[in-house]
């Protein structure tokens, strides 16, 4: 039984400074973007934060394996987009926004990276799960521990040259493998432990890596390996990051796993679940309370929080109505301002997106480090 | 056959500068919004263009004939907003926002707006759409002309009490009247031309202005009357204000009416459409095509553009496309940051929304004036 699998191969986005000399005054300046010549172009850059990506002949430098996402039709949606954003992180950390510029993973295909995330076999030599036992029993069977794998490739420019000069993979293990024991039958649960998920991962992360390195240009540079763990689809929040390698240039196996604390918790916190500090689930449900009272009806405010350890280092909070007025929506926005500087936590970004049965009607954020939120009510002629 | 019928009666929403020393000093501040005091506060100020909201004893101050806003099923949603943003562009050129505070219209109650939507019959003198001539056909019968009919209360501060001190209402005409001649049955319409539209709506609004002159503590304020003819049900704009007039306290009639050159216009521009202006037209054509070309597959760029005479206003680029992983959404966003400066018309306030199937997953805006874009990725944890 084959499952259809997340996997996104992610490409390096080129980043590019424009307070960088060295860079700037090169023909791939961010601004060029849209130009129609063969050549390459960068994206251009939003903020100093986020890595520029690559741009050939006009078109988007795609993943080599972009077809696969599609394939992911099912579980938490949560997770992809966590997934991915986490690389972006784990890869900061390693690769700087100022030299390197991010391009969509170019070296895994699509075939490639399917055969590694199915179950090894007579068939497929590669796949990096284990054989099928034979077993159905939700205890006792061997479950498919890796649901996702993602490379992610960085550049760096010299003489108007784009180089890869790193690369992250990321590797994502399943905290709940759900299956079927006949084709459209009911979906049984295999749990898979912490611990017993990152092991797994940790293992696999050495075949990877061993493989890339036998693959034309990836001997000498850094890959990273950084493995996820899955939330469980009935989860309101992502998983998480749990661990992340850095191997040098040659290095064919893991020296060295450097432990993630991260945590997402939902706001308000879900009974069996805690929040890593209680002060900023009691700011979130008095924010709740007082955004509550302003209209006759609200049907919801909910956050996803993120935690470094017990320090909390962003919220999104979500706030669902009825159809409202254009009046109602600005004046309940204005009040939102005042209010979440009010109770939320402060110096951590904080976004708030208000949504009816019609869509976004408005949106707020606040950087991290400011003060007041900005606000931008969405609007038609 | 009783219709439903668009009507929202906007309440005034007090505007409120922290810039400004004689109001700030006051209890109402906006930055104490959310607190449970019996008393009234206001919303706080997003910025200066918009008008502060007033909250009484921590609820919003809805309009007395909020419920009627939810009779509106059908028909087309963008003449609802453009409708009540209208009305307040009209009313911000009489009553400043840094002096004005916006509050929703308490004057005119559910019933009574929707008796004067209603046809002038026996059992209800004070319709102001004319009474049925008995005849079905297209061209004979008596079409339903008012369609929508909302009040705004503009209030003024001073020792720490809010005074009604002006008030528009919007009187929008319909220029087709959608009827049923069974119920159930097929849609007929009668059109109705802009001179006899907004000369059927002139006449009403003498009749509205007489009538309100007659409620208490509406003999002494200015009241704005604004007159907007709604877009048909195919259209993918809103409809448009056509003249306005303001009454000075006393007057019973209206004196002058001013006309209002103001345009709606979708880019590309549609068959038997044209732009008051070609060069935007082209502008966004140029955008449309470089956009397009950065994905493999993207499903539509669009915009509606907002014309004053021929002098483009402000415009909304929305552009769909398909599942996109988050990096492919964040590359995009900052190929769309420096293409859009490039292409799009400079200096009138543009957005750009980005959506998927899952929703909108990013945004670009420029305020009027600015040179560059800003922009925001919605994100999940």
């Amino acid at each position: 039984m084959k499952r259809l699998r997340t996997f996104i191969a992610l490409a390096a986005v080129p980043l590019f400074l424009a307070a960088c000399g060295n860079l700037s005054s090169s023909s791939m300046s961010g601004t060029s973007g849209g130009s129609k010549s063969g050549g390459t172009q960068l994206t251009g850059q939003s903020n100093d934060g986020d890595y520029e990506g690559v741009i050939k002949s006009g078109h988007y430098q795609t993943s080599k394996s972009r077809g696969v996402t599609n394939s992911q039709d099912s579980g938490n949606t949560y997770n992809l987009k966590s997934f991915e954003n986490g690389m972006l992180t784990v890869s900061k950390k390693i690769f700087s926004t100022k030299k390197y510029v991010f391009e969509e993973g170019q070296h895994l295909s699509t075939s490639t990276v399917q055969n590694w995330l199915d179950r090894q076999s007579k068939s497929n030599t590669t796949g990096l799960n284990p054989k099928s036992n034979g077993s159905t029993s939700a205890t006792k069977r061997n479950p498919i521990y890796i649901q996702a794998l993602e490379e992610q490739d960085y550049m760096t420019q010299k003489n108007n040259k784009l180089t890869l000069s790193g690369m992250t993979i990321g590797i994502a293990v399943n905290s709940v493998d759900y299956y079927k024991k006949t084709q459209y039958g009911a979906t049984f649960e295999t749990k898979i432990t912490k611990a017993e998920g990152e092991a797994y991962a940790k293992k696999a992360a050495d075949t990877v890596l061993a493989r890339m390195r036998k693959k034309s240009g990836l001997k000498n540079i850094p890959i990273v390996i950084a493995i996820y763990r899955q939330a469980s689809n009935d989860s309101l929040v992502g998983g998480n990051f749990i661990a992340y390698s850095e191997n040098k240039a040659g290095t064919a196996k893991v020296n060295k796993w450097n432990a993630l604390g991260e945590k997402s918790v939902t706001f308000p916190v879900q009974s069996g679940s805690s929040s890593p500090n209680s002060n900023d689930a009691s700011s979130f449900s008095n924010f709740k309370s007082e955004v509550e009272n302003f209209f006759p009806n609200l049907s919801g405010v909910t956050a996803q929080a993120h935690y470094s350890g017990n320090t909390l280092t962003g919220m999104h909070v979500n706030i669902t109505t009825q159809f409202y007025s254009q009046t109602e929506i600005i004046s309940f926005t204005q009040y939102l301002q005042t209010t979440a500087q009010k109770y939320l936590p402060s110096s951590v970004p904080i976004d708030i997106t208000v949504s009816s049965t019609d869509g976004v009607q408005s949106f707020l954020n606040r950087a991290s480090g400011e003060k007041k939120f900005s606000s931008h009510v969405f609007n038609s002629y």
